[in-house]
């Protein structure tokens, strides 16, 4: 948890998959819809708060990639970088919800033009740290994203979601 | 977020799925392993702190199944009471794990004999509340849930997860 009085900037839930679906384009009456899909590996749900600014975003993505979450063969932790593995991340403002009585409120979500910059901004920090991971690149693995702004229609398979959540 | 300088007793992470299937009892060299299955409705990710007790899980239940987080067919958002729809909790004692460096470290979790008695007790409470509900009575709805300690082997499909998290 951030430290007290200091406001959060964001939000992110990973879970592990053995595979995963995720719809990046919904069907429409002429065509079918557009899907990506992972295999082992890692998905990030990523939501940005008010607040948040391009400082962050490498926080972000250095936790995520480097945290010791993904299990091998022999029961240790390792990186999804070192695993190595699929990154699937799915843009989920609902994270950023607050309950009030009944009603989730989002009044501290960013506004949806900045938040799309910072999730760009952030797929584009963990492509570059994927890349420049030899064994991660060398073992053909993939990052996938979401439409920001649209319906994540997301089917994931695992051996254990192992879900954590971190904020920043 | 809790209030700052108040101590966190457990956080959810709640997700919609349209169907969900959840290993309670792994496969061994005799037997196959057991699943439960639910359909449209709620996967609920559960996990106790240290200083939980009785108190916290009936709130934990009240918000859990009466925060209005389901759609419905004209966009409206009711609660899985209300939906009605299937139950689906998951034990994942991973969510109170805190990063440290590379590393996670699970400090702030409650000791596995506390956590699978207030897991029990949230169990029993849904339970109750749901059964009580005549509307999810009737409609033929089911309440699953993972084995406290066991690895949560979990497949989720669904029309946007709507990951929403709360702390209590």
């Amino acid at each position: 948890m951030a430290d007290a009085g200091v406001t959060l900037k964001g939000r992110i839930v990973m879970q592990q998959c053995l595979s995963a679906r995720l719809q990046v384009k919904p069907p429409t009456d002429e065509e079918e819809g557009e899907y990506v899909e992972v295999n082992r590996g890692a998905v990030i749900y990523i939501c940005f708060l008010k607040g948040a600014d391009i400082s962050v975003v490498e926080k972000m993505a250095k936790t995520t990639l480097t945290v010791r979450l993904s299990e091998t063969g022999n029961g240790k932790f390792i990186s999804i970088l070192d695993l190595p593995g699929d990154v699937l991340v799915v843009p989920q403002a609902t994270l950023g919800g607050k309950a009030k009585g009944k009603m989730m409120q989002y009044h501290s979500n960013i506004a949806k033009d900045e938040g799309l910059e910072l999730y760009n901004a952030y797929i584009e920090q963990c492509r570059k740290m994927l890349n420049e991971h030899s064994k991660w690149k060398e073992a053909g693995c993939t990052l996938k994203h979401g439409t920001y702004g649209n319906r994540q229609v997301l089917r994931i398979d695992t051996n254990g979601p192992f879900s954590h959540y971190f904020e920043f």
